[in-house]
């Protein structure tokens, strides 16, 4: 049987630890090829480039490794489109994306590159997964998180996914040992509230750092936040059939004649 | 009664067309705060800027008008969270975004930076509407639409929204005579399929530029492309929720134990 095509891409960057831990998992179940960033792309969400060029140029990151690499200067989201209609020449089998440094639990899926371009093989009908390890460091360990990575993605060659469904694993920050399993959740029900640090430039003139704080009022056991605090790996199945049908409803009352 | 507070925002920028036209609809119904990009952020999805500076400067775009105005470097996220942080001082009681100068129906709200902002307003629970015409032309006219506008801002002041929800309105590209009506839908599952056109820059690097077609394999009537396709306008409640629910069961019979 000929090996699965798998697409492997980030957003945190080629040559982040976190991708190239991720290539070393799939060369052991398919063909690889990696379309990436050739910078961070953190924070892009669905952002596609419109009103600039694209560069995509192979390169050589691992002289003695099988799979084919390109860089693109562009976000997560056009390394998936790029790939699929340049590079690949057809769909492939599986697209997998990160490991991401850092959490994309619960409502950090809309902001999340590393989501974003998991969601944009899915529209395009290609089983897809998104992982992130809770760890921001470029010094973050992913050994204890490898072989996870390997029996999802097995799975997912294996079963498929149903159709508009990719997956948002995220890992907690603990020793091997330390996972306690894997639970499928849904998205927690957080949001984040801003801080900005306000400082002034060499000019004089006044400018912004976004930062801010993450809060979870969600107290159920089923979700995300739940699962990580507690030292499972959650895996949420996300769709990107945004409609929400239990409103259709309600809004039909509205009177729009007025 | 103290009127509402109205945040506005978009993702064409600040001089576009289509948010001048939104502001004078929007200084009709209450007290309007303007936070818009400086420049068009067109296709930016939910991206924020984590690993750049910010500059956010008060502005006089309409000598006479009565609002305030906000020019920021960032994206249309950005702009939000800017605004309800830093600006307001206090949530606004609506944020509308747009008039977009084209269609952000079906998948295109992945990619919308107009339903971004929306979107963002939103999760911070803020009643939020986007609003797109199908014109992408920057003369476009969007005389025909303001009334419809104004009906909808208005429901949703009046009768708030569901929690986790936001409204995504697109506006056939039609005489004031010639829309028939408004009609509450779900987004159509539809998708792009990219063309990348292939260029050599003059010192004889290949670079791209991304284009593609939209695809509606769709036959439904009940969705945005249905409605827009006959001339009416088309109301798609939106959730940032993306749990795929029904597919929680399936994933649960996966051997997560190999």
């Amino acid at each position: 049987m000929e090996k699965p095509l798998i697409l492997v891409t980030n957003d945190d960057g080629i040559t982040a630890p976190g991708i190239r831990a991720l290539i070393k998992v799939m060369n052991k179940l398919g063909t690889v090829c990696v379309v990436a960033p050739d910078s961070p792309q953190s924070g892009m969400g669905h952002a596609i480039t419109v009103n600039d060029t694209l560069y995509c140029d192979a390169v050589v990151v691992d002289k003695d490794a099988p799979q084919k690499e390109y860089r693109c200067s562009g976000t997560p989201v056009d390394c998936v489109k790029l790939a699929v209609n340049e590079i690949l020449g057809r769909k492939p089998d599986l697209c997998v994306s990160g490991i991401n440094h850092g959490s994309n639990s619960s409502i950090n899926v809309l902001y999340s590159g590393t989501m974003s371009a998991a969601v944009e093989a899915g529209t395009q009908g290609i089983p897809s997964i998104g992982f992130s390890l809770l760890d921001y460091s470029l010094e973050a360990d992913f050994e204890p998180v490898l072989e996870h990575v390997e029996i999802l993605a097995k799975q997912c060659l294996e079963h498929g996914l149903p159709t508009g469904v990719v997956l948002n694993v995220n890992f907690p920050k603990v020793s091997k040992e330390g996972i306690k399993g894997i639970k499928v959740c849904r998205q927690a029900d957080a949001h984040w509230v801003e801080r900005f640090d306000k400082r002034v430039n060499p000019l004089g003139r006044e400018y912004y750092w976004l930062s801010g704080d993450f809060v979870n009022n969600d107290k159920g056991e089923d979700t995300d936040e739940w699962a990580l605090a507690n030292d499972y790996i959650s895996v949420v199945p996300v769709q990107f059939d945004m409609t929400a049908y239990q409103a259709l409803n309600q809004l039909n009352n509205w009177n729009f004649s007025q």
